[in-house]
């Protein structure tokens, strides 16, 4: 039976409204930034597992915390470098006149959450000295932030890698019926691979819609029984720190959720990078996933039913959305 | 290439040696325990990722914690009365002298984490009034206790479903090479599915080694686009309650894992459960798991990228054990 499911309009995190995307790709330095917009305050969470993260104002994420809504979610390569992407992102809100204002006639506070991958190692040109540019590309990544955005080589994704292949941006979208759509954006950097045994197949292949990224299906293939394989990079000198690989990623949904139940959207997600990327969430990823809701769509009665199957729907964009990023990489 | 890793002698957990299974299976109340016995004090944590989790002990493996070990884990099915499975175990390993010893002539004091899984709609005796049986259980199942055990539904696993399906018990190992060995132990009850929407296929199918789970491969497929599908029981009334569902697991190997890296296996771990069943870590899921370490192999150098290779391995041993269980239940 074939379901009735079917992609956004743009197959992008942007067919969630209200949501703009910018990038700001340095091909010298060979790394960039992405910013992901939301058109107001929006509920918002995140769910850390990898074992080397590089985050900022995630506490303020947590449920239990005042803040739990954001204005912006930024993600760039650069690894602790990248982090100054918000310092950028969030001077340009406030600059505009986005972001809390506790008093009046004191600055627009953004809320602003980042995470950074590790693309320090890949040859482009990182002597900035005392200058790193990644605040000045916050501000840029603001300024391009449209609803149409690339995918692959581009903005956080640039200096990416996935095992010994380009990494990069990719996106999906899920229009789940009745008004409600769910999409994810990820820069995909794994230490693990993308790829089955066979070297060609995605394991996110069973998600995939309209051939998004190739069309490939597995044909016969020996047992994966390595638990470390060949295509990951596991054993490469000099990539093996903690936190020197990471998949970024940001759910999103139209739903009125709750900063926890933006969690429990986050949490589920994770699982679509454990169907996209083997091995995944070890000590050396950085695996982040946010989760934005728009509160747009009343959820209504069985609410919890509701946010399993957005987290399911989550889970699935993302896995398609790493598989894109690669795809997308690899025809760059 | 097909590779040189293979399961362990038994197949099961207890290839990690030093560790015992015992089930007790009542088939007039169709609900059952199951107890993983260690020989001696092994480093321990926990990861919980469902939304409705019925735990014990848990709190004393968290790596800031003082304990960080335990000397056997316990499921049972009854929800919250099958917690009392861990009185069982406690008083039974005391009895033997298993525990710790704080004062001479104090009982020895055993540490044993537990979990439940929920089989209380299943139709069997529950009229237990005042006195629930999973306290007997717990000793029974420590007097059981062996390196061989059954899989399919018995034990934990008795009154389990998996989707619309019978649940059950079920276990793997993988010999990692250099004396490594890893396995995992399941009780899968989740509200997903572990079929692909042909309906035969499991979603852990290219993890399968030697037609373990029944050697069945996909064919041409529709895209797998319905984020609740039909064999999920998400929709089922009264069984979508808060904990009604949940994949119980614990993980194990000999390696010499401090508990904050037997905490990182059980993150890991829980993508098998991401790759058998979709969806997972549903808020309507407990699902937990536990991991213990031996220590009789020293890890030595470069121990985060063996705890990566241990983690995978496990994810992957989880993934086919979810599998196992519910192809060997469907046997019986």
């Amino acid at each position: 039976m074939t379901s009735a499911f079917r992609p956004g309009p743009l197959n992008l995190i942007t067919d969630v409204l209200g949501l703009t995307v910018g990038h700001l790709t340095d091909e010298a330095v060979r790394s960039g930034a992405t910013v992901l917009r939301t058109d107001g305050f929006w509920a918002a969470a995140v769910d850390v597992r990898g074992g080397g993260p590089g985050t900022r104002e995630t506490e303020a994420l947590a449920p239990e915390n005042l803040v739990g809504k954001a204005h912006a979610i930024a993600l760039a390569g650069g690894s602790v470098f990248g982090l100054a992407v918000a310092d950028g992102v969030v001077a340009a809100l406030s600059d505009q006149g986005q972001g809390l204002r506790l008093k009046p006639g004191s600055p627009a506070i953004p809320v602003v959450p980042a995470a950074v991958l590790h693309d320090l190692g890949n040859g482009g040109d990182k002597a900035w000295g005392l200058e790193p540019p990644y605040r000045r590309w916050g501000i840029a990544a603001i300024e391009a932030a449209s609803r149409t955005f690339a995918l692959g080589r581009v903005g956080a994704g640039r200096g990416a890698m996935a095992g010994y292949l380009p990494g990069g941006i990719g996106s999906a979208s899920l229009d789940l019926g009745g008004g409600l759509m769910v999409g994810a954006l990820v820069a995909a950097n794994p230490i693990g691979t993308v790829y089955m045994p066979d070297g060609r197949s995605f394991w996110a292949w069973p998600f995939e819609i309209d051939g998004e990224f190739g069309g490939r299906r597995p044909g016969a293939h020996p047992p994966v029984v390595d638990p470390m394989p060949d295509a990951s990079r596991l054993y490469e000198l000099g990539r093996t720190q903690v936190g020197a690989n990471t998949t970024l990623a940001v759910v999103a949904c139209n739903a009125d959720l709750t900063t926890a139940e933006c969690k429990r959207l986050a949490m589920m997600a994770q699982d679509g990078i454990a169907r996209a990327v083997r091995p995944a969430h070890t000590p050396f990823d950085g695996d982040t996933v946010f989760a934005l809701a728009s509160g747009a769509i009343a959820l209504g009665e069985a609410r919890a039913v509701a946010l399993a199957r957005l987290g399911s729907a989550a889970a699935d964009c993302l896995a398609r959305a790493i598989a894109r990023a690669v795809y997308e990489a690899s025809l760059g």
